[in-house]
């Protein structure tokens, strides 16, 4: 295979503008949510410090926990090989998911039904 | 909030017909690959054991593995609140990225630049 993996960080947006963005915890490494950032989200979240996601059914930039204060402070932002995702290593303020779940994935499915996880 | 979590699976596809799917391993609880379900690759995913994607690129379903041999065994799906993502626990046979890392997700953010992720 001859491809090559570039070692400048250079996104790769997909047609709507957007990244795959996965929260975890950076202590538990548990998947907290997953959402989308697009340049201005990116950006945003570089310069704060703070997750920041660009909101599809809202249409604009939108701060994790502008409204609760369940912040999300980021520690470390890893980068996939075709650089179209990102996994944003954080430490949670408070639960993440609006449900007042730590974690938004807190569900499995089991047949056609979800489950609380068993953890 | 009034909202209400539904407890029946209803993946809620976005306007490409696509969810979000992270996968993880399920000893480490590593991310090993960020990629997209439609409904044909969720059901096989459900109907094999093993992780199948929608490539966006190619325009077709595609069994992580089909020429690797770096298969996904599911151990268990998570759905997130608003089920439009899920989190597939997996044992990966192999290394998962194309280049030969363990995960797709080997480098971080540093500055402009992508250094090898230190762990």
């Amino acid at each position: 295979m001859t491809e090559t993996v570039r070692d400048d960080f250079q996104p790769s947006f997909d047609a709507q503008g957007l990244l795959s963005a996965v929260v975890t915890d950076v202590e538990s490494n548990r998947v907290l949510m997953v959402a989308f950032m697009d340049a201005e989200a990116l950006a945003a979240t570089r310069s704060t410090g703070y997750a920041h996601f660009h909101s599809r059914s809202r249409g604009r930039l939108w701060k994790k926990g502008e409204s609760s204060g369940n912040v999300l402070a980021v520690q470390r932002i890893l980068v996939d090989c075709d650089q179209d995702a990102v996994v944003v290593e954080c430490r949670p303020a408070g639960p993440t998911c609006h449900t007042g779940a730590v974690s938004c994935l807190f569900r499995e499915l089991d047949g056609d039904v979800l489950r609380p996880v068993k953890t």
